[in-house]
């Protein structure tokens, strides 16, 4: 028999259900919840899961297995944010308050605010002052039980601050517990030198960036911010071509603002996903459903802007899977906390806490295709746990505004205790 | 020269501007910020205040004195919860999603919900049971920067629950870091047992309640639910008129639901403070500040209930000091977290992070007649102190959801590190 490093015992032990792709419509509802549950941990791998008689028919108990006792605990796979711009200079808190205040977009603009403020600033910083400030912010995440983050470059928009930005979440991914899934976003804005010259910089973002990125490894996605007075359909299409020729896997901030057709762009390019989607057409979800594009919705957005929420129900009903994440960033989310997005998406979009938890983790690691080996808690899966100090995995989105964790466990080490 | 115990250097000092009675109208965007700022303690005192040369010519360091060095961080009062039922047993997550799902109030009451539910939990705990509850509700708190927190009965409704409720904060009091300030709410519903004699509980609560409570020194304040189909005007009037009689400081929870006249009465009563107050009139807002009464404005409850707000901007204008808090409790606001309360409060009620400061730390002192004690950092005042590991007072409400506390400071002594 196999002897183990790692034993949690006793725990209420709650995952996805059975499932062989993305879940969606009424099995949002469901989850696999198994009441003083065991999970097994050899190396970095789920070796055996189930009441503990069974896995201790399964596995051997040595001096060196730590035992932990998951009594009056929950025991989960570890939270997936499959979006975050997480990396970025400086920090927009007097934005927020304008805003609070009733500023307009324009008015924040015209006093110097907005992406182009954090562009400023992340060209301004250090690599090494990009990777101080990301690991503090990994720390915030890791404490909360997020084990796997999506991370947008997109503050650079220039070929030396896009890679720099991307160097800097590839190398804390290498010495931080946190895996840094990396995404490519030079068109999340016009640059102040292109502004006038759209064709250029998608020229350079063509030619130069996306090559250069992918000859060094440091994106596996590429990401457009397709709206209007941003990138235009023709342009998203352009750029995303372009990625999908040379490797990259497809993601698209779609349909945010207005319904230009982004979800259907998305369908259309057979993206991994397509984020935002609060304008989303009836069309635009039967397309990214039949193509397999999963929708990634950022409650925590709606509520710092005070907007409305994506049409999560009209989702449910098509059948169109969706993950929910954060989209950590200083402007229009500054919080690092999935399980406040969760709380935020169970009261205002009127999901269930199985709903939530489906999209923080088996829905959330397909967004990042990593469902093979991350987002529940099966043999064969990595070691990505969280054991959270309450006695029902109901109570994680009910006690708000509070760090439930007791415990992550990252790649079978216990990283968080 | 005075020797000191602890002193916290190189920190962004922050406190309430100087002032000789609650802050209000326009003063409440004001706030004393000292950059670089030395704060010094002996036993559990502030004795200095100031920048560091100035603070080390009034004290005497020594081998015996901590020094903590707070370079790009913040360092403010304890934060101060001044409304919340934080003693109760159970907990109502089934409610929560139903109420998510659409159920009514109504429909929730027949489900076995509400708060007889927590009445019936409440009953069943033993005091040590309810203590142990309430010890780790406690921790949440005291890691996220609050050192005084307000604790509400009401989930007895006899005698000896509302005594056991008491007694359970009370003992906690005693032995948590915590400072616990007792309010006697035995009118927050009527129990199953006199639903159709009211006069009988309110009997009940006035001769056999009340006098046992100040007796036994278990409470300083009394508070009613004074509400349409709760405690009418009448209702609440006599039983606080007898309590004022016996001695107990007085608290309303007014003008929730309905425009009933709960603000009126509390400044008739000339009661500390009236809390909720959605639905105040102008009158009210008039009445309460010419009587000197708090209004403590609870936005994590309408967050949750998805209700409006309380109309913060009119009280601003009337020049009516507010202090903000969590509600704490099972059912209508599940959160624990001051911080977050000061961030919905933010984004949902137009206030800005000065606004919100003030509003938690030395207008919540006043709400608890403490002001003389707590709630700013001044010389004499007790050392309650909480140091962000953040660079300015102003990301405390922004950078939402995540616990920025790295210190908490209580009468001295580090009780957070
Ligand atoms: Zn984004
Ligand atoms: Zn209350």
């Amino acid at each position: 028999m196999e002897t183990v490093d790692l034993l949690i015992k006793n725990g209420q032990v709650v995952t996805a259900a059975g499932h062989d792709g993305p879940v969606a419509g009424e099995n949002m509802n469901e989850l696999e919840v198994l009441e003083n549950g065991c999970v097994a941990v050899k190396g970095e791998q789920i070796v055996a899961v189930g009441l503990e008689d069974k896995v201790m028919s399964e596995v051997q108990i040595t001096d060196k297995t730590r035992i932990i006792d998951a009594t009056d605990k929950v025991v989960t796979p570890g939270l997936i944010d499959s979006h975050t711009h997480f990396i970025f200079g400086g920090s927009r808190e007097d934005e927020f308050v304008m805003r609070i205040q009733g500023a307009s977009y324009m008015e924040i603009m015209e006093a110097g605010g907005g992406i182009l403020n954090t562009v400023r600033a992340t060209r301004a910083a250090s690599l090494e002052e990009l990777k101080e400030l990301g690991r503090k912010r990994l720390d915030w995440m890791l404490k909360m039980g997020t084990t796997t983050v999506e991370s947008k470059s997109g503050y650079g928009l220039n070929l030396e601050a896009e890679l720099k930005q991307l160097q800097a979440s590839y190398e804390l991914n290498q010495e931080h517990p946190m895996d840094i899934v990396n995404t490519f976003l030079g068109a999340h804005a016009w640059p102040e030198e292109y502004k006038d010259d759209h064709e250029g910089y998608i020229k350079v973002i063509i030619e130069e960036m996306l090559p250069k990125v992918k000859e060094a490894g440091l994106a596996e996605f590429c990401d457009v911010f397709c709206e209007k007075g941003v990138f235009s359909i023709e342009e998203t299409r352009e750029i995303m071509l372009a990625a999908k020729e040379m490797g990259f896997d497809l993601k698209l901030h779609a349909d945010e603002m207005t319904s230009l057709g982004g979800a259907e762009l998305a369908a259309e390019l057979r993206a991994v996903s397509a984020e935002h989607l609060l304008m989303i057409s009836d069309e635009g979800i039967d397309a990214m459903r039949d193509k397999g594009v999963m929708a990634v919705l950022l409650p925590a957005t709606a509520f710092t802007l005070r907007k409305p929420y994506a049409p999560v129900q009209k989702m449910m009903e098509a059948g169109l899977p969706f993950a929910l994440a954060t989209d950590f960033n200083p402007g229009s989310s500054p919080t690092p906390s999935l399980p406040l997005a969760m709380t935020i998406a169970c009261l205002y979009m009127q999901l269930t806490p199985e709903a939530v938890f489906n999209a923080v983790t088996i829905n959330a690691a397909y967004a990042l295709k990593r469902a093979d080996q991350i987002g529940s808690i099966e043999v064969g899966k990595q070691a990505d746990l969280v054991i959270f100090d309450i006695d029902s995995y109901r109570k994680i989105p009910y006690f708000y505004g509070v760090n439930l964790v007791d415990k992550v466990i990252k790649k079978g080490k216990v990283v968080v205790d």
